[in-house]
């Protein structure tokens, strides 16, 4: 059983990957969830998680980590995920709160208090998995591996070759890549390999509590895809935690990956070097290639459905 | 009273800051120490700080904070401070050990503990107290004053136009400039104005225990201005903390600081703004400009006399 | 007798350092006159000079040089010199034209031709000479002096700490200033040193044709001064060329001066090495400090009142 | 028929480039060569076209252009070139003599001069053609078209994702790029994909006078390739010349292309946006992204062949 904290924005793909850990919890033993700023502000996306904690019942505790990056300006991103960051479904409010610690603060006391090493799970900006790095660098030995969905081989979304996550805050990613502990990368070409068609979606109607949850948020989610023409949606965040259960649903390689943290076009740039040179790789990074989408898809339904059995 | 947490890299100019603080205890209420990468390593700065204390059987807790700068590399000054970042006297390895605590949480606790308002003396580079703020924006309603010993009006030391402990971490000096909190900054100028002359250094030496130390630790770091032909030599730190219990010393003005961290040759700058322009200063700074250098030094020698007296 | 070459972006003041020129030709034999974007465009300022000219009658070749800086966009300055660039004077549109050489092909075509060596004389933004010497860097030895209106040693205009000449393009500034040849630089103070009183302007109502027309450059150029409640204006332009003619009105240091192209709020500054440690300057600059401003006002009225006798 | 200038820094593909357009003078019209500095120094690179100029009895004019980056230090290639730029055959010393014309000012006349719009075939960095249409951006005009060798669709050669003439003078090359002037572009992966075999290379041994000289040239330049284990090389500057004679023997691409002038990674990065979203593409370049290679190097050696008989 591999122990996981999952460093998240939620975000409506934040959110469904934290189901797909929450329905394989024989497998994944949740620590704690931290939240930082990234698809919405830190107000907005801790509150999301609570929302949705709330609404199952379920009581992971939530720490609160940074409301801006390392050094650049906040710039969250509402025409992706909406004002609240979770727009779409209609669940009440959250009670439950915070745990009063800071994201690192907790990050600390669980790496200290665990037996085995952790995995970190971190789906949004870096900027908590850094400053934690940053701060307590004796701690990085409780870390066996830090999955992270960010960058892309050869492409980005915010910029031509930028990808959010670590274009909002590439001074931390940078922190994360160049600390020598193993990272394993989700990048934006294995997630579009890995997406949902917009029929397949259409299922979730048609299931329980948790599956017309999903329905909701991915009625709202893919909304960018429909008004791009295209017939499916890449659910980002779910991609790095379906890889720590069934990593043989991926292709992976070992590349060296740099973050460029300066440049008009490229700042945020997660820079993959993949021409093959031979010769030991300084510092490589496992870089998920490819996806057998059909099988992720098969395995995401088999994870809500198994959700709305247990949260009826 | 005046609490203070002194946030330093000790560094022969931090040590008699320290004691300056230490031989005023009826005025500050020296809650803590946060040590710093700056002068030396982080390693080095922290056991000469508890060497001192041990030396005199003072014992403030010690608290260490950040190795590294939050996005430069570490460069340390050992033609300044030497090997050990205290070159010079010869006192016992130290018995006394670290808090335990990070500089982050030591100064958390100790705000959030603090009945009245805190001021921040920070005579290092500024990557704990940046990291602080970065980490607890809440807790900058406990902050009274951040007093700095850093940057220059005009000019720099370890660039043309950039100090050494703004120069080693922009980025965070930059957090700490942009906070909105109250900063008194003892530029290079005023330092250099409060500057003690080599034949007065030799005082010194026929004082008590702590005279003593205090001239082992000048005649190593005047061999700086020695070498270079001048006459006298800046205690840059003890600027800052002698402000504390006599402002009236020094001359200070209010301009606009920010700071350059990009450039080749200003990354590391004060930019402040002398030009006298008229209308509303946006987030003003205390700049001392000038010292009465005799009233400077007739109260460092009363202060050090003091502590002879008290640590026999 | 001094060989000149004008480069220029007239501007108001570019006028009058014209004009001073124009009136020392028993000192000053002006080979020509070359014109750069920077008060405003290209062609508007092209058109400015050849008014001028036309409008005395007087025919010193003008040939065009570049439109848009080395690196950065084209930024001009309406709020000091208006939408022509030299607002205020009504006099006709001119009927001259100017060379058909691009400026950088008549420096090297007057520098090849001439017997003794060239002073340049740059009011504008270096773009002219810095692409000059990037393109015929042989023809240096020709040159025996840049003068220079730009740059501070302590202060900008156009930011905190970089005036507009150099801000507007630093890539070719740093060009000039690195290239050995010996630099004459007349930085924002010596130009506030040497300011003309509102009060003493109103002289030029009085005079003839030429102090009319300054007289109206004036008016409208002092507007900046008025709304800020000065009581006096620089003319920036004149300081360089009145230089060339009378170099006793001037104090003069030597510096080392580097010129920063990058940062926030540092590019474009002249990073002027005032600290005076000891040993031999690498590649000094002799920066105008200081200016008797009784005799340089006295010396504009004399030249400008000798204008009025000449072009009647 | 095409009218050409050929731009280049030889650079023993620069040759080979070079021999091919000169085999076919029936569709190319060789107006003059113009040299800049690369891959070796403007001195050792115009000295190299200036011999194999001689030694075959050719005698297109040929024009000196920038030793310098426009911003940027000069960064020669001997470890692809040797300490000539052109090391491997032992031909004599040149005789010919450049025209005395700078590189920009026979470009200039060149395309004044013109009936028809001239084609720049762009095969060093791009210094030379950055800096003639920032000074004479009227001629822009003339101009139907710009062939480049440079950069990369996903990769680089010098940095992992920059390659050399773009890295070399990334600023020149923005200035090319952003032009509006058609670029087609030969990254670095059409050139690989039209690689000679090291066995192909052997028979230019059997071959005439120009056979064996190219054969010089590859045994000295593939040196590189075997070194690295590889079986066959690129002739990167060949394919561009190439493609304007047999644009059938090239899958291209339209791509919007920008520069990156910045950052650690990423300066010199063509940043071609591949992703493929609708829409009209704003300022898009012709990107070849495929060879047919064994129609290239058909193509090549009935070139060199040909060639054989005309300067036996």
């Amino acid at each position: 059983m591999r122990n996981i904290i999952i460093d998240c924005d939620p975000g409506h793909d934040d959110v469904i990957a934290f189901l797909v850990a929450l329905a394989n919890q024989e497998e994944l033993n949740i620590l704690g969830i931290t939240t930082v700023a990234g698809n919405q502000t830190l107000t907005k996306v801790t509150n999301n998680i609570l929302k949705v904690q709330d609404y199952l019942g379920v009581h992971i505790p939530v720490s609160m980590g940074y409301s801006t990056p390392l050094v650049k300006e906040l710039d969250v991103q509402p025409q992706a995920h909406g004002a609240t960051g979770m727009d779409g479904p209609q669940i009440p409010e959250p009670h439950s709160k915070p745990t009063g610690m800071h994201a690192i603060e907790f990050m600390k006391k669980t790496l200290m208090e665990a037996e085995d090493k952790v995995t970190m799970v971190c789906i949004g900006p870096l900027t908590n998995m850094g400053l934690f790095l940053k701060t307590y660098p004796e701690l990085r030995e409780k870390i066996d591996c830090i999955a992270i969905m960010g960058g892309g081989i050869n492409r980005g979304n915010t910029l031509i070759k930028a990808e959010f996550n670590i274009y909002h805050d590439p001074d931390a990613a940078k922190i994360v890549f160049d600390s020598g502990i193993k990272v394993v990368m989700a990048p934006l070409e294995v997630c579009y390999a890995a997406s949902i068609l917009l029929t397949e979606t259409e299922k979730f109607a048609e299931g329980g509590k948790v599956s017309r949850f999903v329905y909701d948020l991915m009625k709202f989610y893919q909304g960018y895809a429909i008004r791009n023409g295209w017939d499916r949606t890449a659910i980002f965040d779910a991609v790095p935690v379906t890889w720590l259960i069934h990593p043989e649903f991926f292709t992976a390689e070992e590349y060296e990956v740099y973050i460029e943290t300066d440049g008009r076009y490229c700042r945020g740039m997660t820079v993959v070097d993949t021409r093959g040179y031979k010769g030991e790789l300084k510092n490589p990074k496992t870089v998920l290639v490819d996806a057998d989408r059909e099988k992720f898809i098969e395995f995401l339904f088999k994870c809500i459905n198994k959700l709305d059995r247990i949260y009826a």
